[in-house]
């Protein structure tokens, strides 16, 4: 099995600290965003929406979604848990995760794709949306810094793929410059205790 | 325990849709989003990003995003499985309720909040965007066309949530008329066994 990975993508990194967290080894394939390598027919053939990463399993099927292919080895190999192990914590995690997705990690993507024209071969770059997502991933900073003014870990009291989104949104945000302010004290030190793992580095 | 619903909503029908699916019953209670009810403080107290719908626990702890109320229930009562039930399963059930969601279910509605103006007073709709949304919409019919013209569901052999989450995309579709094409023909054979089954009224 592997995974078409690319490596300087905020998505695709998701799940290599997954992995690296979980312990998994793994065999990455580099697939270059820039040049359109991800809209091949080959690789239209393995994810017809044309995104990065995509896992290969043995007989050729195809999973794309990071995190669908987290869901895949969190079901085969469950601990460490990072999706959860009780039904609540399961359900909190996913509340989370899908926050941080929609209206941190999505809004940046969204600010990096609408006011850099970075893909403008292949969308149409509206630059006013763009300024309104920053606008919002910055808001949401402040609900996370609340988050983590009570909370050890973004979804509770334990590391889960949530932390893993919230930390790689944070990296990406430096890009279109949303960034953490002085007063996100609680998020700033969440921030480093998860950045110092080793599974950060993937 | 209840759910904090808004009949009229897209979002919180899936959930509607999938407690009917595993005979789940549940008291609802009426929000009135375009009054804006779910901005209130005491509504922001169980879901600080305002959304509905919000599954009330009853000691009082509160699960935000349709998502994550669904696989709360799935972990409470797993059958009929709707997240899957094999590893595999479960990843091509995210997988393609994900790209449901993101490419279709999220582009109508940013072209509903975009072009409509529905929510103007609490948001900046920027209706180039919008149109462009409407579009992205449209295009992912095709992708969804193809896959059913292979899987007797939207992913795989069996229903599941991203069936429900398609279903309700395809009704929300209409308000900006994202619509199936005389083409769609394995989309709209679909749509109508999903639609005939009892839960697609809940």
């Amino acid at each position: 099995m592997k995974i078409y990975d690319t490596k300087t993508a905020p998505t695709p990194r998701r799940v290599r600290i997954f992995l690296a967290e979980k312990n998994i080894p793994m065999e990455y394939v580099q697939v270059d965003l820039q040049k359109g390598e991800n809209l091949s027919i080959e690789m239209r053939a393995k994810n017809p929406i044309g995104k990065i990463p995509i896992l290969e399993l043995d007989d050729g099927t195809c999973i794309s979604e990071s995190d669908a292919i987290c869901q895949y080895f969190e079901a085969l190999q469950p601990e460490p848990y990072l999706f959860g192990e009780t039904p609540l914590q399961k359900a909190q995690i996913a509340m989370w995760s899908r926050q941080v997705e929609f209206y941190l990690f999505m809004q940046i993507g969204m600010c990096f794709q609408h006011t850099t024209g970075y893909f403008k071969d292949r969308m149409n770059p509206i630059k006013e949306y763009g300024i309104e997502a920053g606008i919002n991933a910055s808001k949401f900073l402040n609900v996370l810094n609340r988050q983590l003014e009570k909370s050890q870990f973004v979804a509770g009291d334990t590391f889960s793929i949530a932390d893993i989104t919230t930390m790689c949104s944070i990296d990406f945000g430096r890009v279109v410059d949303v960034r953490m302010k002085d007063e996100h004290s609680a998020l700033q030190e969440w921030y480093k205790r998860v950045s110092a793992r080793p599974s950060a580095k993937a």
